[in-house]
């Protein structure tokens, strides 16, 4: 490759399944850290509790031939189960949830919850200055929400990150 | 302290605002892999894209001593602008959303279904031989979908961990 054309910059969702152990999270992240690869989103939760396995999503963005570099060395890590590039292997579902506090009196009031409605955002907290909603769908839609909550007074948001399942009725591959 | 007393551990989720740049998740990691402490569940995304800022969640479990010098390290780091024990804060909301993948025909598929709307799962995808549902709400709930659908043919499950925010119209505390 000219040195001179810059390669080509792939966002990926890379699941991986690992042994629910101390340290093994902070392997997985120096993978990514030590090439300077920012992680755009990151979860990891145990997923089967009787096998003490956990499942960590990961978004990046960075060139293919580095990512394979990383997807190698994550198959050759002993905690690692499984690694599975699910932009790579064909089409998934990916979610995310948030939870999202605005502010606002009157009509803001008003209009919080109406924009919540169109979006199917439910209220799980309230207050006479506040209310909390839960929101699940793709990152667009969530980041459409967010940005319409910001003027009506938004105070806090957190949100999950993505998780992500193939499409069809196969499971994760499993080393 | 006794040598003899057993020092309580005690789960907390704790929220932390960082810059969103690559490594500052591996430092916060390092803090608590550093103590053998395990993260029972991270999810990091960024929260508000014209800061620049993430939200990291992280549950975990230890003895308040322990607990409590992680907290002002985490303070101390310079790519913190804020950290939130909600559990010692006060109440707070917590959620998290699953992807669950069953396989099953026949009574087995119409049970799964009939689960599904118990726990006001929704199907996301679904072809003959298979179901994708996606739910929502506390661990516990989401622990016991999953383990119900056990018997029905489990294929698959991604879970984004917990993600939490304080009850009330204050915002997360930032340094």
């Amino acid at each position: 490759m000219s040195p001179n054309v810059p390669p080509s910059i792939e966002q990926r969702t890379i699941a991986v399944i690992v042994d629910n152990e101390p340290g093994v999270l902070a392997r997985v992240i120096g993978l990514f850290s030590g090439r300077g690869y920012n992680i755009e989103s990151l979860t990891v939760t145990e997923v089967d509790p009787t096998m003490r396995l956990s499942r960590i999503t990961i978004v990046t963005s960075g060139t293919p031939m580095v990512l394979e570099q990383i997807k190698a060395q994550l198959d050759r890590l002993v905690p690692v189960h499984g690694v599975s590039d699910l932009t790579q292997e064909g089409p998934h579902v990916d979610r995310e949830l948030a939870l999202v506090k605005v502010a606002g009196a009157g009509e803001k009031r008003v209009e919080s919850l109406r924009i919540a409605d169109v979006f199917r955002a439910r209220v799980v907290d309230s207050s006479h200055e506040h209310f909390t909603f839960e929101i699940s769908g793709n990152s667009s839609k969530l980041n459409a929400f967010i940005e319409l909550m910001h003027p009506l007074g938004l105070i806090d948001v957190s949100r999950t990150g993505v998780v992500a399942i193939a499409r069809g009725p196969k499971g994760l591959r499993r080393l």
